[in-house]
């Protein structure tokens, strides 16, 4: 296979340049941080996870309509998606209260909210992601009304979707992370789900026991955090067994 | 004169039940504070100056259909307002870079931005006064979207007004913070401006030199502070000697 340019690095994942024009090849590290970076390690094996989990819920909310950067997995760490102009907002849809909603507002961490509130913070890392107004957003360029008003109707129809999917494997879906970005098809500009979505951007606790699934064990240095990982997946329905079987294809590495 | 029912002691202002059912007494202290409330000081002559400061631009706004609580002043440090219930929001107007969302974005103190910014903070001295967005607003209950609608057009015929007439006599308005309140006539509602208007809450910047003219020369340890006010005074056309005429009389302190 040819060597692809990398486009970028990311704290979990790594962008190539995709085999045809307007493809990106989106990798999948192990690689783990936490606090803005403050805090760092490896879990062995996220990458192949995060990126079965995601492929997995990218095609479920394709099923239902919502556009996504989503093309098809490539291999156990790669998956081809469309190339987008990613919009520098981080959009978090929250039903629970947990981190930093709970101790901006000095709620109890578990409460359920009077009902979801989507927010948006600025991707900008030496800022430390600030939280922002849709004022904000809209004087400093960062979208415009409309994209804004797309972006918090597709966070919400995602939200009902994946609260509806996790609730049926015993698992509560407290809030989560997604990005969207600008793709052009001629003249046409649409935005779509972008990034990922898996247990490193999502709070997913067990409907029973409340015990976390997700990324909060990595931050709080709870252990068991690919078990966790592992157990999502499990839950969803993804066979990890078939993946695992091309762990040793020369693709699996970033080239 | 009857001794007065104390209702609420704030940072600057104490309120008092008004001689009216529906009416409160304001009256403005030379206490200063910053950084909620992790710097203090007495400012002499502050409460009398902020007390004139905010009957004129009360005053002025009513005269361009502003709705507020404002009735009259009625002496030097004391005003009867409209009792209203408070909207817990600080509604900030900001056409400059200038303290909290300089840091926040990284800007430069002084920048003018790309068009007039209103944000909106919880008034919760506990939480530090979180800004919040429009959503949080809205789950939490702090105001419907009505109210908000409302809010957002005064604040925004407040600065379009207030910035021409400091214009007129060489200010900057940087920013500045408002609070509102519900006015109940019989079943009617209304928003109406309330608390104040003065350099205690307002970024007041010469035009020709930049010299500071309101409450950062405090935080910030300048010196001059009361000077910088009775300069605002002075160039609002405030007469200060008639004012200062009512110093000793003995509704002039709280009873």
């Amino acid at each position: 296979m040819a060597r692809r340019r990398q486009l970028y690095e990311g704290k979990a994942k790594i962008l190539f340049e995709g085999p045809e024009p307007g493809t990106i090849v989106q990798y999948f590290k192990d690689d783990a941080t936490a606090g803005n970076g403050a805090k760092s390690g490896v879990i062995t094996g996220k990458g192949v996870l995060n990126n079965r989990i995601s492929e997995h819920l990218m095609l479920r909310l394709q099923e239902i309509g919502i556009p996504t950067h989503f093309i098809r997995r490539i291999n156990m760490r790669e998956q081809l998606v469309k190339e987008v102009e990613i919009i520098p907002l981080e959009v978090v849809v929250r039903n629970i209260a947990a981190g930093s909603i709970a101790k901006r507002f000095g709620i109890e961490e578990g409460k359920r909210l009077p009902r979801s509130i989507v927010e948006f913070y600025y991707k900008n890392d030496a800022l430390n992601d600030p939280l922002v107004s849709e004022d904000h957003i809209i004087a400093f360029g960062w979208a415009c009304p409309h994209d804004l008003e797309e972006m918090t109707g597709l966070a919400m129809r995602v939200n009902d979707f994946l609260c509806g999917l996790f609730a049926g494997i015993g698992i509560q879906l407290v809030d989560f992370k997604l990005e969207f970005g600008r793709a052009w098809e001629g003249e046409d500009m649409r935005i779509v789900l972008a990034d990922e979505i898996s247990p490193d951007n999502c709070r997913l606790w067990d409907t029973q026991t409340n015990e976390k699934l997700d990324k909060d064990r990595f931050r709080r240095d709870m252990g068991s955090v690919k078990e966790a990982y592992q157990e999502v997946a499990r839950r969803l329905g993804i066979l990890l067994e078939e993946g695992n079987s091309t762990e040793h294809k020369p693709t699996d590495t970033p080239v």
